[in-house]
């Protein structure tokens, strides 16, 4: 069962002491680095997968089972989200995934998107996403899911929800998801226009909580990670359970629905026309 | 079927080159000049219904079929709502239309408001309201049923929901539109207080997007236009449904019990007693 | 039934001529006293309850008793709660009622905590918090769940629902209330965090309305009341209920269930160590 189910059954979890800890330092896998602090309990999770941390299938497996495996970590109780790539958090989901592939390819990449969402958002640790980065569409998603996000002040990165601009429909719980950050009107202008917002502007909308200089950005995640773990993990996990419930639920009711709606929209010529042509741009920026 | 519902099932539309248009320059009735621009797809509708285009059911059943005729034209892809009277946007609905009249006609009033907000709202079109008088009630439920509002910022012109004012209610469809504008909790107080906000503290609570001097008012509605028409359409409209389908979809769910509390509300000896000493109010003013 | 239920059914209430008026001046029982000026239509009730005007089971029923009689008396259209203790508005519910009670005691006192709630909530008067002192938890929900909120503007003074700092969670319906006001991301940062927001920061969040020097708070509440109660009542109170029915009939429809689940948190070990911790802390605070 996710997290946010198991929230209301699971009793309290206080801090182990050190010594009974299940060995559990680092782990780094292809696509992302994972190493646990056990004396604070915080998990540094980043990003690695050149060139700009695409969601692909592979990535989004290893992510949500890293998020599992520190979920189960009674050592750990927070995780801070990063890249380990200059200039990019994530490019969000990875294009070539929804290209030319067969209906079973687009079935097992999508329930694999969300999947890490569910794990994400319904995440019973603190998550703290140090946006170090642009961060386009699921890339976005990804920062939205956490609990608080600090972005690098450089107005040269942007962030936001853009898949309008590709010609495709963000999904109704990234939709989902935004509102509960930005409110129902900055989503509707954001998403329609597929905007990419540049740092400053993505903070004065609350799509960022903060700004800082980008060599100050893990100082402050670490510092904002301390201030939420200073909380009773019990009270904090029913409240997170309570605020988002409803969402996670929504998706998790129409999950199958959800993964039709995507193959069908997909496998339209038209789509595949236009993500093809997206795909040459993107080469020929390169 | 309203546009809303059609837009999952439309085939992408792009621009038509010009030669293959029905023609479709301008068309102007009574109440309403509208003017289509073929290169740009961009139409122009101005309300010039003196003294103050007030909101008459044959003004609304004027308004919808415009909307209808241009949803249905092809070469059509954004509306620029603005007035040709100086000094007002829209007054609201007109209240001769609900004082001493019979409850058929009640009911056939309501019925044109309602399509009129279904048409508006749920449009596939890009819609900019320029906002270049003041507009209260059913003049600010035009304005707030737009994808963006331009205001001039003139701070004689004011702009809100203020039924309360009168005495009467504000039906819960244009306290939906207006929540999922402002929020809540302005929404709340707002229409608690019947406010009619200057410009400047319009755009202050975000019921507007823009305040711009008057006479750049059109060059700036142009300019955004073009701006949301940057995007392909097929994805900007579905985008548009699923932010405001909730909200349609509940009118269209009440749409006989709505008109009927209209008419239960509006009958009322005290209602028509306070409508029409609102009315000598108004002629006393002019 | 409860005031927002009435609403709609009522007639009109215009303000009788003083000479009708039931008389009902002034009437102060333990913890709360209350003076209606018949003039004006404004009740002042004054919390003093020392050492903290905490929400004990008695204080509670009284402060229900004291709504119901102002919301029966015509003579009454408006209330302004405030505080006669010095740099506390009130502390919110009182930790000894939920420790080392009875099951039954439980269920008493947390009805009790609802029935206030649904009264202050759903109250069909104008309600004015005129919060001069410092608000958390329960106190909080009492300024909330009012039509405008004023702050004295020291920052000393801080308001929040900080029960996640105690162990505890807040009921969904606090929850509601507090979405209601600030929306869904400052309340799901801030019910994480278990904040206590200074006066300034509260301000900025939208907590409160409006901040203004110690000695103007009344002066203020009577200028903000004078404003609220310049609007017809019936539409008024027709508005007020559209806004706050959803969040109300949700806590009518899951009353027993509530009572319930607090009954089983508060009956665990652990819950009740966390109690008597913070208990023990608050003693020696003093």
């Amino acid at each position: 069962p996710p997290a946010w189910d198991r929230a209301a059954r699971a009793p309290p979890s206080p801090l182990q002491p050190p010594g009974l800890l299940v060995p559990c330092r680092s782990f780094s896998n292809n696509k992302i680095q994972v190493e646990l602090d056990e004396s604070s309990g915080v998990a540094m999770m980043k990003f690695k997968s050149p060139p700009v941390n695409s969601l692909s299938l592979e990535f989004l497996t290893e992510f949500s089972i890293s998020l599992e495996k520190l979920e189960n970590n009674r050592a750990c109780r927070g995780v801070i989200i990063t890249s380990a790539i200059p200039k990019i958090f994530s490019s969000g989901l990875d294009i070539t995934e929804m290209c030319g592939k067969s209906v079973e390819h687009y079935a097992e990449f999508w329930r694999a998107v969300q999947e890490m969402w569910l794990r994400l958002y319904g995440s019973n640790m603190v998550t703290v996403a140090a946006v170090n980065g642009s961060s386009p569409a699921g890339g976005c998603l990804v920062a939205l899911s956490c609990d608080y996000r600090i972005m690098a002040e450089n107005p040269k990165f942007s962030i936001g929800l853009n898949e309008a601009q590709l010609g495709i429909v963000a999904p109704f719980w990234f939709k989902d998801t935004f509102v509960n950050v930005v409110g129902h009107r900055t989503a509707e202008r954001s998403l329609q226009l597929g905007s990419l917002h540049p740092a400053p502007e993505a903070h004065k909308l609350g799509l960022v909580d903060e700004l800082v200089p980008e060599e100050k950005l893990m100082e402050k995640a670490a510092a904002v990670m301390a201030q939420w773990l200073a909380l009773p993990d019990h009270a904090r996990q029913l409240t997170k359970t309570m605020m988002r419930k409803a969402v996670l639920d929504r998706l998790v009711a129409h999950r199958e629905e959800d993964i039709k709606n995507f193959i069908t929209f997909v496998s339209k010529e038209s789509i595949q026309k236009s993500l093809r042509m997206y795909m040459e741009m993107l080469k020929k920026k390169k």
